[in-house]
């Protein structure tokens, strides 16, 4: 069955607890590699039978005004999952 | 800067609350072309530099070792963001 996955992102300006913790906690476990984390949301869609437009269209809805918060974030993604 | 996305989903078998609860909202919003939604995780890792096969290296074990839970999750997907 096709799935449409959807990615919810906090939006730059807003500060994210959870990143900064765990961009904290990855040099200690020796992952020296990375100066930020944020942390978001991934959403997986199924949909019964054929991707048509509308059902995108409805992904697309549903992701800005269920999935997500638009006050504190982005939807950065709506996509068929190949 | 280059960031690296890493994406971590509920593993198949794990009952996902969050996901049933959005599954059954969804309908009473309008949205019907959905059988199912499963919610993970999405996380942005900001990289100084360039990403090498190290950095890459790092990633994907940061994921697997504190980005996830191996009990209960599975890390989906690792990769530069275009």
């Amino acid at each position: 069955m096709p799935t449409i996955v959807v990615d919810v992102m906090p939006k730059p300006e807003i500060l994210d607890p959870q990143g900064k913790a765990i961009a904290g906690a990855l040099p200690r476990l020796g992952f020296s590699a990375f100066s930020g984390v944020r942390q978001g949301k991934r959403f997986e869609l199924t949909v019964e039978g054929e991707v048509t437009e509308d059902v995108l269209r409805q992904a697309r809805e549903a992701a800005e005004q269920m999935l997500s918060n638009p006050v504190i974030e982005d939807v950065v993604n709506v996509e068929v999952q190949s």
